[in-house]
Order: C-alpha cells, then sequence, then structure tokens
C-alpha cells in the first residue's frame, strides 16, 4: 500500500513532468495543493469516472485555474478517459489539458476557471442547485439530491471582489454542502502577500456566516479530519485554510514566487524528486500508486447505488421523476409555444384596434410569466431590481434561506457573483438561469458572462434601462458602449426588441439557444405596438403549417429582417433600427415615402441572430448594391458601420449621456424622426 | 440659533421639494443620511465654499450617488456656487444638480458616484494620496499636506464586491484618515435586505484592520462623539455604522423600500414636513437656519491659515515647496521630453544596424523608466502583475504600510479597484496613476474606467498579453473583444503599439492626453523594429524644428498613418494593421508588391487619436476612393468595418482562442503573412 504522501507525489511528479514538457505552466500552486487533492479526492469525493455527468456527483470547483495540471493529473488518476498521452501533450493545441482547466472539454471538469475568485461563485451556485433541486425533489427516505460541493481557491481568488460577493450570499442562503478549501500559501505573483493582502480572511468568512478552520495543507490526516467536520455542519459553509508552502519540495523555488508561473527547469525537478523521494522517471507511475487513486470501482459501485434509489423514488413519486428527469435533460413543457404563441395572437389582434405604447419591462414580465408557468428549470433572479426589470412573475416563489424550494432569489447588489452564481446553477443541471439588473451595470459582471460563453451556457440577463432613455438618472446610468460591448463577445446573443411582439421573440429565441447566454436589453420608456402589415415574411421550415403568427414571430427570429417593404422595386435608402429607435424608423419612413423616397425599414433585433442566417436572407434584407443605409440606435456607433460601411450614416452616441428627462435627451442628441429624415435625405443627395 | 435637527430638516426639506419638483429623484437615502450630513459638515469638514479646490481641503465622496439631492443641499447651504436655481432645476438638462453627482460640473463634487461600491474606492484613493504626500512633503511643524477623507456609503455600495478590495487594501494601507460612514437603513430596492445581506459588515472591516463603530444615525451628538473618536485613530480607517430609517419622515412611505428610488407625493411631503415640524414652503430657507449652515467665513479663514502655512514652508523648503506646487498643476519637469527623444534617437540608429524582435514589455518598462525619472507625480502599480507587465520601473521605489513616500503601488490581485483607487488619486491631485495587469481581467475594472472617463481623468492602464499571443494559457486568459470594448467607452483612448517606436509615441501620447484615460495595450511576445524608409511624415506644427526623430514620433502620434507607402501613384490595396499584426502587413506588403501590386501599409496603433486628425489627414491615409482596404488586427473583427467598409476584409478572431503555443496559434487562427497576402490579392480580383 502506497503511503498517501506518495499518492500525493504522484500528481506532483506528473505535474511537474508535464510543465517541463510544455516548458510552459505553473508549478507552484499543484506542488501546493497535492495533498489538499490526494484527501479530498480519495476520502470524500463521490464520482465516477466512468460517467463524469453522473448527476448526484459531488462537484469540485478548481477556482484558482491555473494550476490546472494538479486536476489533470487527479483525473488521469483516479480513472477518468483523459489518458497519460494527454497530459503529456498538456498545453498543446487540440490535447483535452488547456492551460486552464475548459468545461466540456475535459472529462471531469465542471467549470471553466482561470479568471481569479469566479470559481468560488460558480461552486456556490452548484451548491445552491443542489440545496434547490433536493429540496424540490428530495422525499422522506429518497435523497435523490445529496451530494457536496468542494472548491479550492488561492490566495488571489480571495483577494477579487467577487469572492466577498460570493461569501456573504453563501453564507445568508446557508450553503451547508459547499466546502472551500483555501491554498493559504502566502504568496502571490508579486511576492508574499503582507504588504497587500493582511486581512484576516478566516474572520471574515466568520462575519458572512460560514464555519471556519485552519490546518497544515501538507498533513494529511487533519485535512482528512478538518474536511470531515465541515461535511456534518449542514447549515453553514466551510472555509479551511490550509497552509501550504507554494512549489513545495522544489529545492530552491518553493516557498517563494518564482515556483507561480514558469516551469521550473531540470535541476529543481530533480531537486524536488529527491526532496520527495519520487525514484520514478518523468510520466511513469507504478501500478500500486494508480491502484491507490483508482476510483473507478467505487464510482462505479457509487453511481449503482444511486440508480437504485432513483428507480424506487421513481416508482414511488413518478410526477417528481419524471419533472426531475426534464429538468436535467434541459426540456421545456411542451406547452410553453402554445402560451407564447397565444400571447402573440392577442397582441397582433390589439394591433388592429389600437397603437398605444406599452412598458416593455412589463410585457416581458408578462411574456416571462406565460414561460415559467411551463418552465420548472426557469429560476429568476435580480441584483436588487426586482420591480425595475420586470424579472419575478406573478406566480415566482422566493428562494429563501430556509425554504430554498422556489424559483426566484434575491443576489442583492451583486453583478459579478449574479452571473458566477448563474454560471454555477446552469453547469450544475436543472437550471436555466435569468437574472436582471441595468444595462449599464452588466459591466460589473462582464467577466462572467465571458465564461457563459465560453462554456456554452444557456443563460438569461434581462438588462433594462438600455439607453438614454434612462433619463434623469444621468451618464452613470445611461448605457452608451455596453450594447457594442456585448455584442463583441463571442457566442452571446443580444437582443434588442423595438415593440411587444419582438419581445415574444427574443424570449422564445433566448430560450432555444442553448449554446451561450442571452441578453434581452428593454428599454425604461414605452414602446409603441408596430404596424405589419408592410412586413416581409420569410420561408418557414421549423414548423409544418405555420399560423399567420408564427410565421410573424419566427421570421423575426432571424435577428434582422424587413419591417416595412417600400412601396415598388427596389429600395433607395435602407432605415436599420433597433428597439427603441424602431419606431422612430417607421416615422421616417412614412415622411420619406410621402416624398417619394422608395424606403426600406429593417429591423435587427438580434445581429448575431441574423449573421447565421443564409447569405441570401441576409443579401435579401440587405441588398448588396443598396448602398444609402442608415442605421439608428441610443447606443455607441462604431458597431453600425458594420452594415452601413464607408457609404451610409448612422445616428447615434459620440460620448456620454446626460441628466434629463428621456424625451428632452432624445431631442438633444438627435434621436428624431425629423433627423433620421434629413439624415436619410442628405446621403440620397450625395450619392 | 436653530437647533441641529432644524439644520438636518433644511437639507430634508430641500432634498423632497427638489425631487418633489422634478418628479423624479430619490428621497429615501437623503432624509436617511440629513444628520449624518449635518454633524458633518458643520462640525468636522475643512473645507472652503469660495474655492472647492482648495489643496488642503477634506475630501468628502457621496458613494451612494442616488442620494446626490442631498449633497447638492449641503453644498448649496454652506455657501457653494450652488444656487437655490440649481436645487430647481435638479435632473433638468445644463443645470449643475444632475442624477448622480458628476465630477466637474458642480462646485463641491469631488467624484463622479452611482455606480455603487465605487465611491468607497475613490474615498481610498484620495486618502492614500494625502497619506503618499504627507509624507513626501510634510517637514516638522510644517503639515502641509493634511486633512481627512469621509465617505458615506450604503447598503448596496457594501453588497458590491469592490468594498471588500477597497476595505482590504485601505486596511493593510494602514488609510487612518479615511472614514466611512455607512447609511444602515437595512432596506435595499428589493426590501428588508436580510433575505440577501446578512453578514456583519462591522466584523468584516475589523477583519480588515478597520476601526468600527456603530451609532444612532439621527443622534447628532452620538454621531460628533463617533466621528471625533475616528479622527482620533490614525494607524486604521474608520466605519461608523449609522443605523437610519430611510425616508424618514416620510408618514407612511419611512423604512420602507418605496421611499427609495421615486418622488414621495405631495401627501407624503406634506406629512414629512409636519412629522418634523417644517413649517415653511417648498425651497424656503429661513435666514438663521442659512447662517447655522454658512461655511464660507470659516472656510476663508481656514484656506488663508493653510496659505500662509505654505508661504512659511515655502521659504524654509523652497526645493520641495516647487516641486509640491508642480504636482499639483499636473506639470512636467520638461526634460522628460529629451530622454523620450534620446531613447528614440537610439533606436532608429539601431533600426539601420539591427531588427532583432523586442519584448515589448520590456522595452515599455524602458520607457517608462525614462519617464517616471522626470515625473515624480507618476505613480505606478499593478495588480499583482508587477514583473508580467513591465509595470515597475528600476529606480521605482515601493510604497508599504508603514512608508508610503513611495511611487510604486502593490494592489494585490484587485483589478477593480486598482481602477477606482487611480480615480481617487487622480481625482486628489498631485498625482498621475499608472497601473498594469493583463488585458483581458480590464473586464473586472471596466466599469472604473468608464467613470474614468465620465470625469476625464488622466491615468494609464498598461495592459499586456493582448491577444491570442498569450499562448499556452488559453482562451480564459486570450482578450478577443477587450480591445473594442475599450475602443468603445467614449473617451478613453487606446494605443496598441506595433513596435518599439510606436511605443514611445504612445506613452508620449498617453501623457500628453490630459482629459481621460488612456490604454497601452502590449503583446506578450516579441516585436521587431519595423523599417521606417517609407513612412510618410506629417506636417509638424507643436515644434519649431522638429528633429527627423520628432517628426516620426509626431507623426506616429496621429494615431494612424502610412508606415510604408506604395512605389508609385496611388495605392490599390491598403493593408490596416496594429501591434502584433503590423509586421505581418509589412512582410505582406512586400511579397505584394513584388507581384506587381500597388500596396500601402497604414498603421492605426490609436483609431481614437486618428479620428481627431483634420479629415484630410484621414483621407490622405485612407483615401476614400479605396476600397480594397484589408484590416488585421488578432481581435474581435466588427469594429474594424469602420474603416473597410462592406468592400473591405477583415483578419480577425470569429470566436474565443485556444490554449497552445503563440506561433501555432497564429498558424491556426490565420494571422499569417500568407492568409494576408492572400485575401488581398483575393479583394483585389473580386473588383
Amino acid at each position: 500500500m502506497p503511503s498517501r504522501k506518495e499518492l500525493a507525489n504522484a500528481a506532483r511528479a506528473l505535474a511537474m513532468d508535464a510543465i517541463q514538457q510544455a516548458q510552459s505552466g505553473h508549478p507552484g500552486a499543484p506542488l501546493g495543493m497535492a495533498d489538499m487533492a490526494e484527501v479530498l479526492w480519495n476520502d470524500f469525493m463521490a464520482h465516477n469516472p466512468a460517467n463524469p455527468r453522473w448527476f448526484n456527483r459531488d462537484r469540485f470547483v478548481l477556482s484558482n485555474g491555473h494550476a490546472s495540471i494538479l486536476l489533470y493529473a487527479v483525473l488521469h488518476l483516479s480513472g477518468y478517459d483523459l489518458s497519460l498521452e494527454e497530459i503529456r501533450n498538456f498545453r498543446q493545441l487540440d490535447s483535452k489539458t488547456p492551460g486552464h482547466p475548459e468545461y466540456g472539454l475535459t472529462p471531469g471538469v465542471e467549470a471553466t476557471t482561470g479568471p481569479l475568485g469566479q470559481g468560488l461563485g460558480m461552486a456556490a451556485g452548484m451548491a445552491l442547485a443542489e440545496k434547490i433541486l433536493a429540496a424540490r425533489f428530495n422525499r422522506e427516505g429518497f435523497k435523490v439530491v445529496d451530494h457536496y460541493t468542494y472548491c479550492f481557491v488561492g490566495d488571489g481568488c480571495l483577494m477579487e471582489g467577487i469572492s466577498q460577493e460570493a461569501a456573504s450570499l453563501a453564507g445568508t442562503l446557508k450553503l451547508g454542502k459547499l466546502i472551500v478549501l483555501w491554498d493559504n500559501n502566502g504568496i502571490s505573483i508579486d511576492g508574499p502577500v503582507g504588504g497587500w493582502f493582511s486581512e484576516n480572511v478566516l474572520k471574515r468568512f466568520e462575519a458572512c456566516s460560514w464555519q471556519v478552520d485552519e490546518v497544515d495543507g501538507h498533513d494529511p490526516e487533519a485535512l482528512r479530519k478538518a474536511i470531515a467536520r465541515a461535511r456534518k455542519i449542514h447549515d453553514r459553509p466551510s472555509l479551511i485554510s490550509c497552509k501550504t508552502i507554494i512549489g513545495w519540495p522544489a529545492p530552491s523555488k518553493q516557498g517563494k514566487a518564482e515556483s507561480h508561473g514558469a516551469p521550473l527547469g531540470e535541476e529543481e525537478v530533480e531537486g524536488a524528486r529527491r526532496q520527495m523521494g519520487w525514484k520514478y522517471p518523468p510520466f511513469e507511475i507504478p501500478s500500486e500508486i494508480r491502484l491507490g487513486w483508482d476510483a473507478r470501482l467505487s464510482g462505479q459501485q457509487a453511481e449503482k447505488k444511486w440508480n437504485k434509489l432513483f428507480e424506487t423514488y421513481a416508482k414511488a413519486f413518478p410526477a417528481e421523476a419524471k419533472i426531475f428527469e426534464e429538468r436535467l435533460k434541459g426540456e421545456f413543457v411542451p406547452e410553453w409555444r402554445d402560451e407564447a404563441l397565444e400571447l402573440a395572437r392577442m397582441l397582433l389582434a390589439e394591433e388592429e384596434s389600437s397603437s398605444l405604447p406599452l412598458s416593455m419591462r412589463a410585457f416581458s414580465r408578462k411574456v416571462l410569466g406565460a414561460l415559467c408557468r411551463n418552465m420548472p428549470a426557469l429560476l429568476g433572479g435580480s441584483a436588487d431590481l426586482t420591480a425595475s426589470v420586470g424579472a419575478r412573475w406573478e406566480g415566482a416563489r422566493d428562494i429563501t434561506p430556509d425554504n430554498p424550494d422556489g424559483d426566484y432569489l434575491f443576489y442583492g447588489v451583486r453583478e459579478f457573483v449574479t452571473g458566477a452564481l448563474m454560471n454555477g446553477l446552469s453547469l450544475h443541471g436543472g437550471f436555466i438561469p435569468y437574472a436582471g439588473t441595468f444595462l449599464v451595470f452588466v459591466d460589473y459582471a462582464k467577466s462572467a458572462l465571458r465564461l457563459s460563453a465560453q462554456m456554452n451556457r444557456q443563460l438569461i440577463w434581462i438588462l433594462s434601462h438600455d439607453s438614454i432613455g434612462v433619463g434623469e438618472d444621468g451618464p452613470t446610468h445611461q448605457p452608451v458602449e455596453q450594447l457594442s460591448s456585448l455584442r463583441s463577445i463571442p457566442g452571446v446573443q443580444v437582443w434588442r426588441p423595438g415593440d411587444a411582439l419582438e419581445c415574444i421573440a427574443a424570449w422564445i429565441g433566448a430560450l432555444r439557444y442553448g449554446d451561450g447566454p442571452s441578453c434581452l436589453v428593454l428599454p425604461r420608456q414605452s414602446a409603441p405596438n408596430l404596424n405589419r402589415k408592410r412586413m416581409v415574411l420569410g420561408e418557414i421550415k421549423q414548423v409544418a403549417e405555420p399560423t399567420p403568427t408564427e410565421k410573424i414571430l419566427l421570421t423575426i427570429r432571424r435577428g434582422g429582417y424587413i419591417l416595412r417593404e417600400c412601396k415598388k422595386g427596389d429600395p433607395e435608402v435602407i432605415l436599420i433600427a433597433t428597439g427603441s429607435e424602431l419606431s422612430l424608423a417607421v416615422a421616417a419612413a412614412e415622411i420619406l415615402e410621402a416624398r417619394e423616397v422608395q424606403v426600406r425599414v429593417v429591423s435587427m433585433p438580434c445581429a448575431e441572430f441574423f449573421e447565421q442566417q443564409p447569405v441570401s436572407w441576409r443579401n435579401a434584407v440587405l441588398p448588396p448594391a443598396v448602398r444609402a443605409r442608415v442605421a439608428i440606435e441610443a447606443s455607441g456607433m462604431d458597431y453600425w458601420r458594420k452594415y452601413v460601411g464607408l457609404d451610409g450614416a448612422v445616428i447615434g452616441m459620440r460620448g456620454f449621456g446626460r441628466s434629463a428627462p428621456m424625451s428632452v435627451l432624445y431631442q438633444y442628441f438627435g434621436f428624431t424622426v425629423e433627423n433620421l429624415v434629413k439624415t436619410a435625405e442628405k446621403l440620397l443627395k450625395t450619392r
């Protein structure tokens, strides 16, 4: 039987070898945390290497993602489909062992990490997911949802503000099955942390209602006891400070920042091997040590046992089991489509009789209600702007610390961890999270949204108050550059609906987009229902016999379409608009038409979707030959050059907004029908 | 003599009246914090209403900026140039009383606030500025730098993660003259905060080495004592929890979220007037109450006294006084220009003999050293990536908690508060802050950078590791959308130099740009010195008899210029590039030229600067008639449509990066000379 130290040293050796081979990587943290990992994985982790997607597995998040090679070593040794060849190919193109852990690429990697602090937020999301699902589905004698979430964090994670947002919320929500191990090595890239990180971390977490503990991070028995203690406390998350030596056992670099981010070099690696008594050549792991790590049999048994439990549960509670399985598969209750269509039908009928402006936020909330009713996986919330953004539908049930069986969460004024928590909820499975804040404050959460996109997570941000239409709150609250910032993130779909029908289409689009996050960008102000009599419908293939309503919705869902075709022949000028500026474009078109100009109005509620349409559709909507194009959006201008080119014009914001009533600002900044008409006419004249 | 309550109620009345008048605003916090403001301003604040820029004034930051009308009321009452008319015009276009406080618009407003939590970070920056300057300039018997920084924060500020970053750093740096008053009303927009904010805030701040205290926020005497206590503690910042009732004395809305963000309504305002015994009509303040607030005389005396002190100081320490005054005026030591020019001259000489690739980060550090030596106002730092980004020049002196007399700061892994702290340092005066991190992590600090731009703060971010050139660290660390995100913020100048000379020009550009923040975007990889024999020089007006070196640098500083003109006549195709892709464009041009193509290479190191050039320059660089244009940048593509239009091509990133060695990735993603040549030729063929 190999000793615990030998088991840990196997991971150390693999880590050092892989980094040397790649001539790139971060040895310090993997070496320092190897004992923590060994104890956690060999004594506690419930997981099945043969099925990394087994639902009831314990979750593990490596928040200090630069220690990736430690995780790869552990996954390899415990029997995941991650070969030694992959370890040898650390950090190479097309390997399963990239520089930082990437969800979806490597079996057993539960989250993409690296941007510090966010792993802690995602782990909190996973622990919350477990708590909510347990409350929803567990029954006396049937703990079908019952696992821990473990997380490793480094000093850097704890310096980042998001660590506090996560700690505060996790403490408030009593996430007792969240257990965090802090690699307390006292070293960050700039050196010993005393000069910039002197806080009493344990006291801080205690202040947030965490259970805290401190152990020697190189003492397996102490680690085991601490984790065992933490597992018994169910009303508070746990933080275990593990005092470690970064880079141990590298003879001269251990305990120093030099061991953090660059290969140790042959000499240090040799010395480290000597110091830990590791006598095997690079990449060689003796079979008895492999056996000590191998979790395949125990994992298989664990899953089998759970499968049996679930079978009995399904017999006793067939309805619950059905919903449970649907949620895990991410399936929708089929009725949702009908509800959405019914809403749209009603709107279209209303359009005939009235075109009264409608609060888009209120309407979005109505759509949300229609959808949520039929989608138990939807989990809403807001960063303290519940009513303002219309995030809570009328039937929502609040999640509280003592009653987690709900579908609406109060995140507090914490946009960043809202994003990270949503990522964790989504990664866990069983949830399509959505949350609302003001568009301008998505800046605080930007990096979490980027991770959502990198991990292809389906989640939805409701981002209201989307322009100078915010009015009196002024420039700090008026987005200018946020739309183009969101549009620049690969894989994010940004919807900016211009009327209620587009709002329905946007929600459906977001719910149908399973490969990444969607943003629903809504104005503060109201919007009229737009006349669609001259809308050009697309060919519908998705539905066999589409109703008129479906035809409209599915055309909108192409992301860009002709809302109002010109009277005859080809358009002389095309007006492109989104959101609250769309009705200005329609009004301008009416005036231009009265002046005998052939004008087309193109609505572009989701440019990302539009870009995915066949070139025939895109060229039909924006014929390459028509160069007199005016784009109008109460936002930054550069983005629209993509559609108007060098010959067109953009009416947009050149700088920040101002504090004044909305209508004054629209006038002041030139978002008027008159300006649009004038700009279009000028374009036509100069041609 | 009016009572303290009457004084506070005057502010309350003005706040309510202004909000009613505007039919817009946030009454809850101003009403709740009026007593705190009254005690602070009437008993403690050292300030001179007649000169809001008096250097040695106490600083005040309203971090919960939605309470703006309270600050305006206080400034108005204490005698600032802020008339009653302005109060009446609260939240109207062109008033000095916008929805949230805006620096530069309203005398006495020290910072633009509203995005929650950032005010605390800025206040910490101001307190740090005071501490550094005091250590640098004060002499026995001459405390020429000696003021407090006060800050009001709300629950929302303390929920935001940045509050922890600020608290931790302020505690570590022992900012003893930072005094924070927390409007502890237990209400945020979603209601009583218990469900999402249950942490023990005082304990958290204690864990960060703060002095903490708790008082009744409506008890002037208790407030006075607590502030007096805090002022005596000089080795720790202070947090005073002021228990208040939001919206007091509104009869039915006090203590409720309803009082937060909408006018109270006539009835509530009437009731509030009754409850606080305020018998005057709207906007009327009796003269004895005005007298109680008036700080003009005491302010004048305070400044006079300080002026005298400084006069004596200047006689005793003329050298120090001179530098002190230069720093406050933001002036440079004239020698800096020569040093920069000398560096450039040396480079140009080297170019003749060698074109060895040069580490841009190392070179940037060299430039920085040459400049810092002559600019005592430059205060550097990094969010724990000092060496990686080349932020610390060799002569830098570290700022430590016990020796603040330095010019280099270790921010720790806290990008967001790095941005906020720099804002505070800059707002205080005496500093041009710069700090470094990886480009991808500027996402964490985005909102602070936005505020820098809104406040026209001159500060510099060094953002290295600027593309897939990051290599093995993979997509989490490889910026894709960050460049376009930065470029979309109004007022931010983004420099992405392509060789060492451009790096010098970028630094000079950043130091010359006094109206906002600059970003210096640098690659991880090295760059060759580019041949400039066919560069087209601009007309130089700034310098009487420019040297050849100056001509080159000043041309680069136009932001976009012809680096390599075609052989004869007009170009058939223009290649536009920045940064690490610039040398690819030059190599591609050589090949195209060998194939008889007339090709021009345009370098665009700072598009924002280029946009500010006269149209003649812009059209000379990018002639409107030449539509065969290819832009290449290892970044998102949409931005470049602005310069290549619908007819050109962009070689850029369509998605996220990958983990692999840099050279592999450049090949993989098509950032090669061959691809550039092919793309250009294809464009020429299809025309």
